[in-house]
């Protein structure tokens, strides 16, 4: 069993992998970490409390930040074209949902949870990384004491999705994507290289939802807006960015990777970007140097985690 | 015929580059204007002066800048682990040789070239930018009366050379290498994404020059030290970096192209980042917006190249 903690900002291709991390067999979903993004911290806080009502999840939902950890960045509006009014997709969320997040801030629910089983937590984080920069700033032990930290973010190889040179989740607080990418734990990067290359299609996720029930149904109707929005880059479907990373979580097997120290670009016209020094390349000194080498995600079988992810979301 | 200017650093591999130029059959070249860069702007004027005497070549040469557009710029040491002492490989080129180079800078020589033929000019620019910047804020309107501009740098869908992020050519004047990729003249660009592809092997090369007499006889000489430089990358050979973009002028179809706006990241840990926007790409508001659309070489017909480069070389 893996054990993990979502930090997520739900968000359509976030619920997508909140389900998949929910229904896979393998998975132990320790707790769900809210963070900023795809919609205000509010927003995506009543977001998560929403989808672990209605899908009975039982981990506890923790609210994370409002704000980058560079507080001078500025606001930039919520990608609701993308998203819909109420970051899933305009299905009518309610304004206040049951329940009450955790007692504790996100970074500190991740610190406690960490502690409490050392060596064994998976923090799998597909929003912004401002959580786990807070969580690293507050108890930088834990760098020893997490298993893995698996992002979907960023774009080695590729062009960017918010400017040619940077994906959302690291522009949108590049800062602290930069402090996760140079800790000393182990991280795996799973950018726009690969996940570019997953494709759930409408009819695919009506016979998903057709097949298997309410929880996948909902899934479907939150998951209609997005793929409209999407209709400019894929055929009548979605890429289910989020659900990459807890894919690898379970089948690293099915991805490419390649090591070596990352840094991310703040500030000017590349801000955000992600960039590798890929082991066995060498360079004149730089500012990659001294880092800890980092796995990024170069391909993908696509069809194969198209296929574990429509197993898992089919499951009663 | 393609009337060329060659703008130069050499160099070794603008020594292969310029001896293609000289002997292509469908090439005129109109001068040769040198940029420091492999090596300092007195050492890489000689070495044009050197080549131009032992090739017989009549083009005339010009000296470039010494400095970059920003003069902020800190000094880096010349490459003298890959290019030798001389620019040339350590085979002892004389301090001086013989002949002087034209009475104008090369950025005025290029002017009143492409001005004395106005729409048949190609420049053909394997070294820093530094000339051509200088040559647009001298005379804005050659522009429009340059034919084409193809340039041997940048990093587009792959790693660097110099850093992880950036090709050494445009590493050494990012400024004016944003300048040129930004004006309204027609850019080809053609980075390490093709020519880490072209590679010439050390036999190849003695084979060429024991086919075709002197001249190649120099340049396999010139290239000796430079592919004992290469040996950790490829086996036994030399990356052809310079003669791709020269390749380009004759056979533009053995190479696959993306259009779109291009920006150089100048400053920060991607400093000389070569950066496309690539056109149909849809985006927020960014420093890409409102810029000509320029061409990038994303595959390369390495073969076939190599071909083309190995017949002209092996002229009599
Ligand atoms: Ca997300
Ligand atoms: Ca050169």
């Amino acid at each position: 069993m893996h054990k993990v903690i979502f930090d997520t900002d739900p968000g359509v291709d976030d619920a997508m992998a909140l389900l998949f991390l929910h229904q896979h067999p393998d998975i132990d979903l320790l707790g769900i970490t809210t963070i900023f993004g795809n919609a205000s911290i509010e927003t995506t806080t009543r977001n998560a409390l929403f989808l672990k009502n209605a899908w009975d999840i039982p981990a506890p939902v923790a609210k994370g930040v409002a704000e980058t950890i560079d507080p001078a960045r500025a606001h930039v509006d919520w990608p609701v074209m993308i998203h819909g009014h109420d970051g899933l997709g305009n299905i009518g969320v309610p304004d206040t949902v049951e329940g009450e997040p955790d007692a504790r801030p996100a970074h500190r629910f991740i610190i406690d949870t960490v502690r409490a089983h050392p060596g064994e937590v998976t923090l799998v984080a597909v929003g912004r990384m401002t959580n786990l920069a807070r969580a690293l700033a507050e108890d930088p032990e834990i760098v020893s004491l997490v298993k893995a930290v698996v992002i979907m973010g960023g774009a080695f190889d590729v062009a960017g999705n918010i400017t040619p040179a940077a994906e959302a989740n690291i522009h949108g607080d590049p800062e602290a994507a930069d402090i996760v990418m140079g800790a000393a734990w182990p991280v795996t990067v799973i950018g726009l290289d690969v996940t570019m290359k997953t494709v759930m299609t409408r009819p695919a996720l009506a016979a998903i939802a057709a097949a298997s029930g309410p929880r996948a149904k909902l899934l479907a109707d939150i998951s209609d807006f997005y793929i409209d929005f999407y209709a400019h880059i894929v055929a009548d479907g979605m890429v289910v960015h989020d659900s990459c990373a807890c894919v690898y979580v379970v089948a690293p097997e099915l991805f490419t990777t390649r090591t070596g120290a990352i840094r991310v670009v703040c500030g000017g016209i590349a801000d955000g970007q992600t960039i590798q020094k890929a082991d066995g390349r060498s360079f004149p000194p730089s500012p990659w140097d001294e880092l800890p080498s980092q796995t990024v995600c170069t391909d993908i079988d696509a069809d194969a985690v198209m296929a574990l992810i429509t197993e898992t979301l089919s499951r009663a």
